[in-house]
């Protein structure tokens, strides 16, 4: 077990501060801990020991009669030294201080950093934050977000690690992910990186089994810029890192915080920081996990000669542009791979690439010329334009479609907007492993990042 | 009355090729257009008079004892020049041609074009088609889309004209529109362009006091170059045109299918036309109408001087990255004007610009702050993300938002993300005249779009 594994999946937890009253942060913990489902033990902590939603209230930590692998911290900043001694002394793992008022308040708060840092010098504890908002674990039900789930919807169990520095950005993505209904591994807020920072989390996260993927939105970077690079050049090797970075503009960075020993600098400079190291970089959070979504569910394409399949001709030139822009080849089917092709094909339909099904498509022609791409070795991959306003469309193509991504080796994305109809049949895609993609051009950056990701992992 | 009000404000349509047979383009039309709620007269035209949908069918238009204002056409290709021989006759103003097998198709297509053209050449009669969907308007319930309403959306009535080349397109995007929420004045599928063409549209909807914005996707250009720049510098004095071009990039040019006359090139070519003629580009169909969503709802900023106000500091942080990258300025507030806003702002909240109320913000603080950048003159516009995760942020800040929109002649775009709890704000927002957008770069890049049509609009 490595020592990180206890913010994830301890055995017992401790909430320092946890509140009587509702509306309260230490309140709030609590009760979304248990709503959560969390089965192992919890012990709320509070010099008032009145019991709190009715469980056995303790004084301290070291009141506690049982180890303890995972603590949160929500007390006022200036308490805090004097709880972690405690926590010390108690011999805990693994603590995670959401409290505010450290260093991103200036001179008195980084001061309070550093005198807590001292207190774990010597001892065998890490420290998660502080001013963050902590651990989500969708399998082990840790959940350290003070935010209720009416508002932040938290998401289901999938194969995304997903870390960010700011709580705020963290909690929107969590709560767009749930309704969206992508799973994640783990969901990681780090806030001022007083101890564990993003080095120690690529690096855990890169052998972490349940996460196939590495999501992350940084805003500087805590480690040496060098340890940068050099666990993730490691872990690239593993799995794929798509990071959005943010203050990487001149009056960007001005609006970040600057932490001490972040890697300054500007974006280009991160940029090529990345890009020697394999990371792939995203310019939104909605491109974070556009990319996501295909690491996530896709193999990586052996090449980037694409097909792309449409029923709306209009779809299909967007994505050539785009496919242009990012110099991936669309090359035309061999009279043969045509041939196959023609058997369900009407005379007015185009064989060319991109491959219109016209808007007379059904799922049959789907089927067809969609397995036929992907069974070629003339293609590496495929993008399947399924406009769901097309009345000859059967609700099937969809289940075509899913059959076609679990029986074949090769990326499949595919991409539809529109109504509830669409969203209806998007949904179900989605959920049998195909993402859907809402413009053309999405889907083809995404297919973009595969194919840059696959040259990066095959470069020995 | 112009003659192409006849297209969207008929007293009397015929459909030639009405069908009896459900499923059958002829049938949907009809369908469609009595479901709209048309309520001037339809006459079904089918040389089976039997009734369809209870209604008298006519053999030919010339049997029609009234004047009939717009046909349209859904028989084969072949009978088209028959049936336009007719129309002709019946002196009609307004003809849109929904079937293909024209110049899409080839050689043999390309003459049969040529032949209609001949046949309305001294007529008034005036063509839109062949090979589209042709029209939608809410306001007057012309619909001639042959998509049933369960599968494609009718958007609502609203201010934004929308011009497609393609119908699939158009379709989707209409579908995406009414799932929206987002009215629009007029939609327009022209297809192959044979009579009525891009200059024609522009120039019409240009003058059309219900559009306040001109959105449209092309492949080419149909009429000169020069006869289009033109027109396009004339239209947008009066309002702004965004414009999707698509069949830019050298393999996008080959997918598109080559329309004799179209204006040929790169696309830094059109980017240098759009430019000279005020026209702002949209890079795909999300942002065509993150755009348009702006300029229908928000007045003109009078310089790039924006502040960015949130509650969340990361994504204020990418607000200000691309607000650097599109040379927006994000000024810090003055003394003055933060002793206003301090009254209701915590200690640690920032008043620098990205203004951060923090993770505690509350409906009070955004209209404080919101409201004092509004009225001051170092502001000419504001950009507030409103993260709906925040527990303390009650439901009525989208109430004041929408109140201090109506109360100040400053473009106000918002910025929010997340699940159920988020749409069902952003949605308020969203009818209340403030567009929401899910990333801080779109509301960026938007309010650069507004700022750069105000520099164009004011050249003399």
């Amino acid at each position: 077990m490595k020592q990180l594994d206890y913010f994830f999946n301890p055995k017992s937890v401790a909430i320092i501060g946890a509140s009587h009253t509702p509306g309260k942060i230490g309140y709030a913990i609590l009760a979304n801990f248990i709503g959560a489902g969390f089965e192992r033990k919890i012990y709320p902590i509070n010099p008032d020991t009145k019991p709190i939603l009715g469980m056995k209230v303790y004084r301290s930590v070291l009141d506690v009669p049982e180890d303890l692998d995972l603590v949160a911290i929500v007390v006022p900043a200036a308490i805090v030294p004097k709880t972690l001694k405690e926590c010390v002394k108690k011999k805990i793992e693994a603590i995670i201080i959401i409290s505010a008022g450290f260093s991103e308040i200036g001179e008195e708060g980084k001061k309070l950093e550093i005198k807590c840092k001292k207190i774990i010098e010597n001892a065998y504890t890490r420290i998660l934050g502080p001013n963050c908002i902590g651990v989500y674990d969708p399998y082990t039900h840790v959940d350290t977000l003070f935010l209720a789930r009416e508002r932040c919807g938290r998401p289901k169990q999938g194969n995304i690690a997903f870390i960010s520095q700011s709580g705020a950005v963290g909690s929107t993505i969590l709560d767009w992910l749930s309704e969206q209904n992508i799973g994640i591994s783990k969901f990681i807020s780090y806030g001022n990186a007083m101890d564990i920072n993003d080095c120690d989390l690529l690096e855990y996260l890169g052998d972490d089994d349940k996460s196939s993927v590495i999501t992350a939105y940084l805003e500087g970077i805590e480690a040496s810029g060098k340890k940068f690079m050099r666990i993730a050049k490691k872990v690239t090797k593993k799995k794929p890192i798509v990071i959005l970075k943010a203050g990487g503009t001149e009056t960007g960075m001005k609006a970040v915080f600057s932490h001490t020993g972040s890697m300054a600098g500007s974006e280009k400079i991160y940029s090529a920081a990345f890009k020697q190291t394999g990371i792939i970089e995203a310019d939104s959070w909605e491109e974070l996990f556009d990319f996501a979504r295909a690491f996530s569910t896709q193999p990586l394409p052996r090449g980037k000669k694409i097909a792309v399949i449409t029923d709306g001709g209009g779809f299909g030139v967007l994505a050539t542009d785009e496919a242009d822009r990012q110099k991936i080849e669309l090359p035309e089917p061999s009279e043969k791979l045509k041939g196959e092709m023609k058997e369900v094909m009407p005379s007015y339909a185009s064989l060319h690439n991109p491959i219109d099904l016209t808007g007379d498509a059904d799922a049959e022609r789907y089927k067809v010329v969609t397995e036929a791409c992907l069974k070629s070795n003339e293609f590496d991959g495929v993008i399947a334009i399924t406009l769901f306003q097309v009345p000859t469309l059967e609700k099937s193509v969809v289940d075509e479609i899913i059959k076609l991504h679990r029986k074949y080796k090769k990326p499949l994305l595919a991409c539809a907007a529109g109504g509830k109809f669409t969203e209806e049949l998007s949904g179900k895609l989605m959920t049998g492993g195909v993402p859907v993609y809402p413009t053309p051009e999405r889907a083809v950056k995404t297919m973009k990042a595969l194919i840059e990701y696959k040259e990066w992992h095959d470069k020995k």
